[in-house]
Order: structure tokens, then C-alpha cells, then sequence
């Protein structure tokens, strides 16, 4: 965004007013230090910011960059809409979000910055545009360097998931046996030498073994906010800091029984957990519905946004539906879940067949589907509902032991307005068809 | 970060002076329309802000919102650092990052109401209080929005990329086949129109076919950025605006021959750039080096950054290793590529053997490795090399039709000291691999 030649009177409208200009620089160098070391103190007060910054480096890199960035902001000659300056703050951004400094902490110092600078400007005749300057100095840096922040995180949290995503699609098999080995490996080293001395020394610790370090390096990335890992993390911090201890070398066999006892549980506890998590990862994954081979809803989002996206630039319709089977707790109450999968199972199955391959078809709720129809418009979407509902309606459903019978479905659609907001659309849609519920079933509703 | 209780007096300290905010609320009140409207006309003068913002949404529903949000951020009762007003300026964060409207973009529109407030507050008798409170109030409210934003785009950004990993994980054989199919089934249909009658009305827009439809609503998914595929919707544009319309109706078969000749290397292209594009996924996206099994560079960030943040957090070491094959373009070029392959390979082999499951083993460059070694202290981390150089050494290389061979390598450790970016580390490392290819070849150097 050009603001700085916005012709109605730009952000950066004060900027060369030299004078003022070099009275600032004078306020800013003055209290440099200070400023510098106010803006730390506050990200250092702060329990995120701590855990990735040292002292030391705040102390021996940090802070002079801070300082010489703050100078040259009010440097007479700076020219702030030129591609230097530009360049300058967009590399700091990057940096940042190498590093994971998040930009609303920078913002958070800067707030600390502004106003300290307030405090140090308020007693000068020329108080107001000096604040007002120094203001939209210090906003234009921001603004630069959060531009390429975003860009430079979005970037870090495709790579970060792409990252977890392949870690899954190794030999889960092959490294859950081979991690319970490691486990097991560590516990049997570990009861040979209190058996041979009634003490532990030479085995290690479990969190130094490498099933320890495995699980402190590698689990989390697979297992990502598993709260399974906290626990097994606890347990292994357990057993190091307060079971081990317990074993004394020449300690009496009598004395050994609790200790072992307890030792045994925490293991056990790991080896369940570790167990537990892989489990989990079965098919946790899965971008389509597994049952009816439909869309996982997780992708809505993404979709949904881009296709309005595509929409308001191409000047294109979109529409969505969504569908519900009709009475469908009564087919599940009446003939059990495995009846009630099967009809899940050849609705979207029909559903399907009723779209182009370039639409998009998602499970969206227990029995509810909604599809994503590009290119279409309202008028179109219903007609292509409407078809929807009479191939169902007259489709013979199929399932073992029952003769075949029919169930209906009721349908809502409704078009992109404009409105960016994709939970809105899809909101449309979902008063529709809570209309065509309330007007008796089996039938289509436009929003 | 709580900065409105910082004991040294916080961002907020002026928010309680009742007569200043009344004064401020008034100001803002009558000039609400001129500070919407230019907000507006900014984000809208700016091409990225206009792709996603009609302006029939910003006159019905964004201008009241902003004019609301703007005035109840001065209302006397407003208590800044309470729950409730985080909890409003997060969620317009949050629907930010859903409706995609960049936070650097919000902040371009907040430095044009700063502005503008400014000019209407300039003759105020206390105006250098009124405007410090401006800016503390909306900067506060940036920085809540900033945190939901970060958090939600960074979601928004892992499930795209989920949902491209997905896709390409999908039949590539079977799409490549069908969408083939499509664009001959358009083509054919448009040339038995031609024949019939000179003219393609009802045949249809190629961009409005299946196929042209998949390509518009799928094909960027999957083909990410693609310069084939900019060439492929150009080549479609063109079918359809420029060489479509020549077939007019009753024309004379000799007319024919140069539009046909024109519509045929268009579609010829089409089909040429799928293809292509098609064939440059194959392989691409693998998380490991295909030849050396090693994981991919392009992972080395999203791992290196989070061994890093581990290692600040719980004050363990964490070294790196760079090695690079000695003469190893003297290898190649004496036996041939081939034969470098195998030497790469296993090079590979002999590293992975000689670290712990916990360790990470990238290919970093042509010959080059990266080896990140957890909770490993410099003096372990040059042991551990030292045992790779030796192993390496005295293992014979075997390749056929050649001599058992021996190849040795270099390498530079380095351990983290505390500095959050990680290109640092691998900065010192490489310094280290540099020194210990001056020194001689075949030694460990440490940083």
C-alpha cells in the first residue's frame, strides 16, 4: 500500500519537515538507552518472550540493533518511502519470524517506546508534532516489517505442518515397536544394576536414554498436543527425579519391595501411554471421511475462503448446499448404527454423483453433508439440489438382512453475496435448511 | 503481556483521565464518518485489499462496524485492560485471519485514522494529551487483534498446506488420465459443431467445461505456483476469446483451415502444459532425499528452530555438525556420476549409523550433510564427529565395476549459545567446516 503518496494528505505527510525532524532525532538520541532498555525490560517481563530470548543476547546483540534502528528512523536524510528503507524493516521482519518473535510483541514494545518518547516530548513548545512524527515513523516500520513477518510465519507454518504430516507417514508401526524397545531396554538395564547393588549409578537417567530423548525431540512434532504426552513426559520426570533416587547402593532386598513397586507402575504408565498415543494416530489423519469418502471438514476453510476469493476476483458465482437425511436418529434407533452408516454411506455416494468434478464434497456434521458448488449460481444450485433430493427420494437403499427401503433428504442453498466472511455463506445455507425442516422435510430451500 | 499494570507506568496511563477520554470521545464523534471513510478509501485504493473487499460489504456492513469499534474505543466506561475488550479486538483478529484481510493492511488503515484524527485534533488546546491517548487506545486494540491474527493465520496457513499434501496424495495417475479425457472430450465436441455447421454455439467455453473448471478450482492446489500453469489458463483465454469466435457459421470449408490450424496447437498446448505439469510432481514432495535417505533441507528450519526454542527452555546443548565429501567433484569427474551417487549414499549410511534415533540427518547440500545433534554439548558433538571421520576413513567405498575405495570428509561443529536464529548456528558450523578444509581435509574443526 503506496500511503506515502496518497494524495489526500499521507501518513508520512510530516516527513520532511526538517526541523522538527532533527529537534526529534536529538530527543531520540538523547534518550536512546533509556528507550532501548525500556522496550527490553517489557518483552523481558513477558513469559513468551523470555522463553526465546537470553539475557545475553538481548544484552549483547539485541539491544544495540534496537538502538541504531530507533536513530536511524530520524535520521535527516532517511527517505522512509524508498525501497531502502523498506528493504530494512522488511528484513527485521523476516528475521523475527525466523526467529518466532510474534509481531504483537514487537507492537507491545513499541507501545513501551511511544511512550516513553511521549514522556520526554511533553514539556517541548513543538510537543504535538514531534508525538505526531515520531508516531508515524515508528507505525510505517511496523506496518513494513509486519507485512513480511506475515508472509515469512505463513511460510514457517506450511513448513511446520508438512514437516508433521510427513513425520506421519513413516513406518508408525516400525517406530512404535522400536520406541517400546527403547523403553524396555532402559528398564531392564536399570534393574540389573539394582539387583547387582541395590543402586542405580551408571544407568541414567530415563529422560537421557534414547527413548527419553526421542520422546523429548521427536514425539512432539508426531503427537502434537497429545494430552497423553504431557502426562507421559510427567511420569518420566517422575520416575528420574523422585523413584530413582530411592534405590541406594547395599541397601537391604526388604527395603527394595516399595521402590519396585512404584517403579514398575511409572513404567508400565509410560509404556500404556506411548501405546495409547500411536493408537491414536490411526486414521486420525485422514483427509477424506472414512466411511462415506467425503471431504474431512477440517479443509472446509481453506477451500471455502480461496473459492470466495476466486469469486470476488473472477466476478463468478458460488453456491453451497447443505444436506441433511431426513429422520435419521429414527434409522439409527429402529435399525442400529452399522444400518444407519450404511445410508450415510449411498447419500453421499449419490450426492456425488450429482456434482462435477470440480465441485467439492464434505462431511459436515453426523448426517449432514455440504457441498461446494463453483461457477453456480442460486438458481443453478437449486435445480441441481432439487435433483439431489429426487435421486434420493427415489433411490432404493440397500443393507443386509432389510429389505431395501427409501429415506429423503432436506436441502438449503445459497449464494456468495460478497460478504468474506465464508462462515456467513455457510450459515445462509444452514437457515435455509432449517427451513425446509420446519415447511415438512424432503425438500429444497433457497436462502 | 500485561502492560497496562507495568508497575513503571504502563501504555495505558492516561486511559483514567475521564476529562481528557470525554473531550477525545467528542472529537472522535463528529469527525466518525471522515476517519471511516478514509480508512476505507485506503484499504480500496490498495489492488491486494480490493481482491477480497466489495465495496457494497464496506458500505453495508464494515463502515458501521469500524465506526462502532471507533467510538467505543473512547466511550468513558471502557476499561481497556479487561477481559471484555480483549476479548472483542481478538475476535475481529480472529475473522481477519479467516476473511484473509492481512494484518500490515489493518495497520495501513489505522496509521491513515491516526492521521487524519491528528489533523482534526491539532487546534485542541491539550492536543498533545488527546493524541498520545489516540494512539495508546488504538495501538492497545492492534496489538489484542495482532495475537488472535498470528494465531488464526498461522492455523489458516498449516491446514492449506494439509489440504495440498492431501491433494497430491490423491490418484496423481488417475486425475492426469481423467482430466486428459476431459479436454478431448471439449475438443471433440467443439469440432463436431464446427463440421456440422461452421460455427461452435453450444459447444461451449473450454474455461466453462469440466475440464476448464477443475483447472481453475483444483488445478492451483495442486500445481502450487506453477509457470505452466499461468501458461495453461493464458492458452485457455485465448481458445476461447480469440480463436472460438472465428468459427462462424455457414462459413466456407476453405475459411476453416487456418482457424482449425490455430484451435488445434492452442489445444495441443493445453494438453502439452497438463502434462508437464503433471510430471513435475512425481518425487517432489518427498520428505527425504531420494537418493540418500537423508531428510530434506527443507525441513532443516522448521526442526532447527524448534531444538532451539527446546534448548532455551530447558537450558540443555545443542549442537550441529556440517560434513562435506573431500574431492568430491575430483570423484565425479573421474568415475562419473554414478558412481558420486554411491559415494553419497553411503557417506549417508555411515553418518545415520553413527547417531542416536533423537539425531537429525539432512541432505544440505550437493555433497554436504547436517547433522543436528540433541542435547549434545560441543565436546560430545566433536567425539561424535571424530568417530564419523574415522569410520569414514577406514570404510571401504564399493561400487561396481570399481576397486574398494576410500573417501574421507570434513567437518565443522558448533554448539547453540543462545542466539534465537538458527541460521547463526549453522553460520558457526559452516566457519568451522571452512577452517577444517584450510587446515587439511579430512579433520573436525570446532566453532
Amino acid at each position: 500500500m503506496q500511503l506515502s503518496s496518497d494524495p489526500q494528505g499521507g501518513v508520512l505527510s510530516r516527513a520532511g519537515d526538517a526541523a522538527s525532524l532533527g529537534r526529534l532525532r536529538q530527543r531520540v538520541e538523547d534518550h536512546a538507552d533509556a528507550l532501548v532498555a525500556a522496550f527490553y525490560d517489557a518483552l523481558l517481563a513477558d513469559e513468551e518472550a523470555r522463553s526465546f530470548l537470553h539475557h545475553s543476547v538481548v544484552q549483547e546483540r539485541l539491544s544495540p540493533s534496537l538502538r541504531r534502528w530507533l536513530v536511524d528512523l530520524f535520521a535527516p536524510g532517511a527517505d522512509l518511502a524508498g525501497a531502502a528503507f523498506a528493504a530494512r524493516q522488511q528484513k527485521i521482519g523476516e528475521v523475527h519470524a525466523r526467529i518466532k518473535i510474534p509481531m504483537h510483541l514487537v507492537m507491545a514494545g513499541a507501545a513501551v517506546l511511544k511512550g516513553r518518547l511521549a514522556d520526554a516530548l511533553a514539556s517541548d513548545p513543538a510537543a504535538f508534532d514531534l508525538l505526531r512524527l515520531a508516531g508515524e515513523r515508528i507505525d510505517h516500520a511496523l506496518r513494513l516489517m509486519s507485512q513480511s513477518y506475515e508472509k515469512g510465519a505463513s511460510n514457517r507454518a506450511r513448513l511446520d505442518e508438512a514437516y508433521r504430516l510427513f513425520s506421519l507417514d513413516q513406518d508408525i508401526h516400525f517406530e512404535r515397536e522400536s520406541q517400546r524397545a527403547g523403553l524396555m531396554e532402559w528398564s531392564q538395564k536399570t534393574l540389573f544394576r539394582i539387583l547387582a547393588s541395590g543402586g542405580v549409578e551408571g544407568a541414567g537417567a530415563l529422560s537421557a536414554s534414547p527413548f527419553g530423548l526421542w520422546i523429548r525431540h521427536r514425539a512432539d512434532f508426531l503427537f502434537d498436543g497429545s494430552p497423553h504426552l504431557t502426562r507421559l513426559n510427567a511420569a518420566m520426570e517422575r520416575i528420574d527425579a523422585e523413584l530413582l533416587p530411592r534405590f541406594t547402593p547395599g541397601a537391604a532386598s526388604s527395603d527394595l519391595a516399595g521402590p519396585l513397586e512404584a517403579l514398575e507402575a511409572a513404567v508400565d504408565e509410560v509404556a500404556f501411554l506411548l501405546n495409547e498415543m500411536f493408537q491414536g494416530l490411526a486414521g486420525m489423519e485422514g483427509g477424506r471421511d472414512p466411511l462415506t469418502r467425503a471431504l474431512n471438514r477440517r479443509f472446509l476453510s481453506s477451500i471455502l475462503s480461496r473459492e470466495i476469493g476466486f469469486a470476488n476476483a473472477n466476478h463468478t458465482p458460488l453456491s453451497v448446499l447443505l444436506l441433511d437425511v431426513d429422520h435419521f436418529k429414527r434409522i439409527n434407533d429402529t435399525h442400529g448404527h452399522p444400518i444407519g452408516d450404511e445410508v450415510l454411506r449411498q447419500v453421499a455416494e449419490a450426492v456425488t454423483e450429482n456434482v462435477r468434478p470440480s465441485d467439492f464434497v464434505f462431511r459436515y456434521g453426523g448426517e449432514e453433508f455440504l457441498i461446494v458448488l463453483v461457477e453456480t449460481s442460486l438458481r443453478q444450485a437449486a435445480t441441481i439440489a432439487e435433483r439431489m433430493r429426487q435421486a434420493l427420494a427415489t433411490k432404493a437403499i440397500t443393507a443386509s438382512g432389510l429389505e431395501p427401503f427409501h429415506v429423503t433428504v432436506s436441502i438449503g442453498a445459497a449464494e456468495h453475496g460478497g460478504h468474506p466472511d465464508e462462515n456467513y455463506l455457510v450459515k445462509e445455507a444452514d437457515d435455509a435448511l432449517y427451513r425446509a425442516k420446519q415447511n415438512g422435510r424432503n425438500r429444497v430451500e433457497i436462502a
